[in-house]
């Protein structure tokens, strides 16, 4: 298949093209480092990215801020970053990329544990992370061609436990190599409408 | 107790004020026609509207707007009409409601069904009903001087079903009287971080 990994040169973005290099034409893209480069926040870039590539057999987006804070000092605007960012830019990759997609063609998405298992300074990243599964679930109903939408939740990484380890309390890091899995579960299965956990 | 309820004149808010209104000091606003004034997505009119009332014990959120239509044709800015409005529209209320609460005061805000149980044409409520609820259980862990924060999760009214029936094909419509007692329940009980489904 031709798979098309947007953030791919992030922790989970590399460890997703090296689970899937061995059997698909993976195409790499990213913000600012990857051979294609795509700002998920503005459609423009992603049609640029789309005349680039052409027609892929699925999508998988690792992309995207949010923003951490507490709540008694955020704002609306703060609390957007995480909305228009990893939220919209997703979503925005997916309603453009659906029409890239040839038939029976997957989209796979990002949200993570903190959807269900708040932590201080995360409020953002619980409604963006629930707001993502949503859309896999919300989405898989209407989409055509046999077109399949799933999102990947992981827990933190081992290998960001030393970056974000602190803010984690008492959570249990999951190696990467076991969330690559679930977007590869994604891409070569059929189911839809799926949020994937790796807790 | 003094309670702010922001979507007064909407279907539910009017139950809600009718619910609440034997036991508290019920003050009502909404968009355009309440005796108080508030457009959510704007911080100053929330911030012109808690200088009128002054503090609360109670804040409730009935308000908000989504976007309705089809996966295959929607663009980004329609899928941010619901994160603007009833979705960040809330949180914002939320946000600054905080300051201007007593203590042990209680937010609560609205959600819905579709969170869980997607309809065509609905993907947008899909993601801004999961975000809402996903809200109050990640702001619920930060909140202090013992502030609380619900969501509460309605299926489609008895009351809108002449309206809305159609899009809801197999739902079961609930009596509003019954959405308005999971708002008390909020308010009036001690429960924090919590998602009142009635469906």
């Amino acid at each position: 298949m031709k798979v098309l990994v947007v953030g791919a040169t992030g922790t989970i973005g590399k460890l997703v093209v090296k689970e899937l290099a061995p059997r698909h034409e993976v195409i790499e893209a990213s913000k600012t480092n990857g051979k294609f480069k795509v700002d998920i926040t503005n459609e423009q870039s992603i049609r640029d990215l789309f005349s680039q590539v052409g027609k892929v057999d699925a999508i998988i987006s690792v992309a995207g801020n949010v923003h951490f804070g507490l709540v008694k000092e955020m704002t609306a605007a703060q609390f957007n970053i995480g909305l228009q960012d990893k939220l919209l830019g997703q979503i925005n990759l997916a309603l453009i990329g659906q029409h890239f997609l040839n038939d029976g063609g997957s989209i796979t998405l990002t949200s993570g544990i903190v959807s269900h298992d708040p932590i201080p300074y995360g409020s953002n990243v619980t409604v963006v992370n629930a707001a993502v599964d949503a859309y896999a679930v919300g989405a898989a109903i209407e989409l055509e061609r046999g077109i399949r939408i799933n999102s990947v939740s992981p827990s933190v990484l081992q290998e960001s436990w030393e970056a974000y380890g602190p803010f984690f309390a008492g959570f249990d890091p999951v190696p990467g190599a076991k969330v690559a899995l679930a977007f590869r579960k994604s891409v070569e299965g059929r189911q839809t409408g799926q949020n994937y956990r790796v807790w």
